[in-house]
C-alpha cells in the first residue's frame, strides 16, 4: 500500500455491544470519497480525532487515545465514544498495515450530517510519510503568540482549549508562520507567557536529572508520547514534572523536545533563531522506549 | 426539493478562463459523498467559507461575500479564488433553488486533499430551515469572553482572526454555551472587553440616530449583511460608524441586532439576562431592506 486506507465505522452509542463489532466497520473503496460536505466535521470543524503510531503492525498508547477521545468529546458535548468498538476499529485497520515500517492511524469523531444527529466516525490508516530523520537532526523552532491567558480552559471553556478538535486551521497557520520564520515548528505560548504545546507535538525539556512538560490545566492536551516517556524517566530514576514552564526555562535547558505519536521525539536545535543544547544521547534513548511501547 | 443540493466544483486558478466555466460545476447525486476524509478541510478545518442569502432566485451581495472569501483565503495562504468561476458556480447553484422562499449558498474552498497541493470547492445549495420568527419576536444573547485581546489580528495573524475559517468548533460551542444559560446566541468580547462579533453573525447597535458596529481590525470578520445596512442607514439620513464598541454600548443602546446573511437582522431582547430596549419598527425596515437587495 502506497495510498492510505479509510475505514467507514457505523457508530454505536457507548455501552452498545454487537455480536459482530468488525461488521460495524467498513474498508472503503480506494480513492471514493465516503464524506457528505453536509457533515458538521467537514462543514464546521466539528468533530475530534486520535494521531496514533503504529510500529511493527501494533497500534501504540491506545488505552491513552482513547481515553483523550473521550475527554475530547465530553469537552464538545459530542455522545460518548463506544470504546469497545474503537478498540475493534483500531485493531482492524492497524491490520491493514505493514509491519516494517512506521505507519499512523487518524480516528476522527464528528456530530454527523448536520441535522442526523448521529455522529459520523472513520479511521485513516497510513504509511508515515516520511523517514524522520529530524530525530537525529534535530527541529528549529520559533514561539508564537497563542493569544489566551493561561487560565483558557477554566474561565472560558466554549474556547475548547484542551479538546483536540477537527479545527486546526489556526495549528496549520502557526507551522507555516514557523516556516515562513526559516523554521520547522512552532511553540504556543500564552498571552501571559507561559509555554503551551506545539501545534502537533508536547513540549518537553530536561535540566540535569528533571524532565519537565507543561502542566494541562492550562488548556493544552495532554500528550500520549509524553506520557510514556514520563513513565520511561521515572523507570530511569529520573524526575518528571508537569509544572509552569517559560520561554526561558526552554533556553536554558540541558535538552528540549517536540514529542507526538508519530514523529515521537524531535529534539530542539535552535529556539527563535538562537541554538539550544541538544541531548542527542537521549532522544535516542527516548525514542527507542517510545518505539518499543507494547500497549 | 428538500434536501441540500451539493455542486462539485473543478477549481481553476485565479485568472484562468475557461471556454465554458459552468462544465466545471456539477450537480452531485442526492445523498452521494463527495469528499474525501483526507481533504485538509475535513481533516483539519483547514479552508475557508461564506454563506450567501438568496431571495427570489436572487443570491445576495455577491460581491461582497466574494471579496471575503478572497481575504479569507489570502490570511490562510491559500490560492487566490479564481472570482468568475465562483460567480459562474453561484448562479448555477442558485438557479437550483425555488425563488419562493428563502434559501442558502454555503461556498467552500480548502486546501485540498493532503499531498494533492489543488484546493477542493463546493456550493450547498438550501432551503433555510427556519420561518425566522426571531425577525419579530427577539432572541436573547449571552456575552462570552473569546480570550484574544482586539490586537490579535495585528499581533499574531497565525491565529486567523478575521479569516472565516471551516475551523468553527469554537463557534459552535459558544452557541451550545448560550443555549445552556437559556439563551439564543452569544456576543464574543475580547480579554479586554469590546465587542467582536457573534459566533455567525456581526453585531449592530443603535442610539438616537447614530448605528455603530465593532471595527473589523479588532480581529472579527466585515459582515456582508452588515455592510448592506449600512448603505441603507446613510441612506437614511443616518450616521453609521465602525468604533470599538463595549458591553456597556449596548446595554445602553435604543437597539442591538445580529445580522446575519440568511437570518438577517435580529433584534436582541435581552442580554447576560438583563432586558434590553428593542427596537422592531426599526428591525422591519432593516430586514425589508436585507431582502431587496439587488445586488
Amino acid at each position: 500500500m502506497t495510498e492510505p486506507v479509510v475505514f467507514t465505522i457505523d457508530v454505536l452509542p457507548a455501552g452498545e455491544g454487537s455480536a459482530d463489532l468488525a461488521a460495524t466497520v467498513r474498508r472503503a473503496e480506494p480513492g471514493v470519497p465516503t464524506l457528505r460536505v453536509t457533515d458538521l466535521g467537514a462543514a464546521r470543524g466539528d468533530g475530534i480525532f486520535e494521531t496514533l503510531g503504529v510500529v511493527g503492525g501494533h497500534p501504540q498508547s491506545v488505552e491513552a487515545h482513547l481515553a483523550r477521545l473521550a475527554n475530547s468529546a465530553s469537552l464538545l458535548d459530542l455522545p460518548a465514544p463506544n470504546l469497545d468498538q474503537w478498540r475493534a476499529a483500531i485493531r482492524i485497520a492497524a491490520g491493514a498495515l505493514p509491519s516494517d515500517v512506521q505507519c499512523g492511524l487518524k480516528l476522527v469523531l464528528t456530530r454527523g450530517v448536520e441535522g442526523s444527529g448521529t455522529p459520523t466516525a472513520w479511521i485513516v490508516a497510513s504509511i508515515a510519510a516520511s523517514d524522520f530523520t529530524e530525530r537525529r537532526t534535530g527541529i528549529r523552532v520559533v514561539t508564537l503568540d497563542r493569544g489566551y491567558p493561561s487560565d483558557v480552559a477554566a474561565r472560558a471553556p466554549w474556547l475548547l482549549a484542551g479538546a483536540k478538535t477537527l479545527s486546526y486551521a489556526v495549528n496549520m497557520a502557526a507551522q507555516r508562520e514557523a516556516v515562513r520564520r526559516g523554521a520547522d515548528d512552532a511553540i504556543f505560548i500564552s498571552s501571559d507567557g507561559f509555554v503551551m504545546e506545539a501545534p502537533t507535538a508536547t513540549v518537553i525539556a530536561r535540566t540535569g536529572d528533571a524532565f519537565i512538560t507543561p502542566r494541562t490545566d492550562i488548556g493544552i492536551l495532554p500528550g500520549t508520547a509524553q506520557l510514556a516517556l514520563f513513565e520511561f524517566y521515572r523507570g530511569q530514576g529520573f524526575q518528571a514534572t508537569e509544572q509552569l514552564v517559560t520561554a526561558a526555562d526552554l533556553m536554558g535547558a540541558d535538552g528540549v523536545w517536540l514529542v507526538s505519536s508519530v514523529r515521537l521525539a524531535a529534539p530542539v536545535v535552535q529556539i527563535d533563531g538562537t541554538p539550544v543544547a541538544a541531548d542527542l544521547d537521549m532522544t535516542d534513548r527516548m525514542n527507542a522506549a517510545l518505539l518499543a511501547r507494547d500497549a
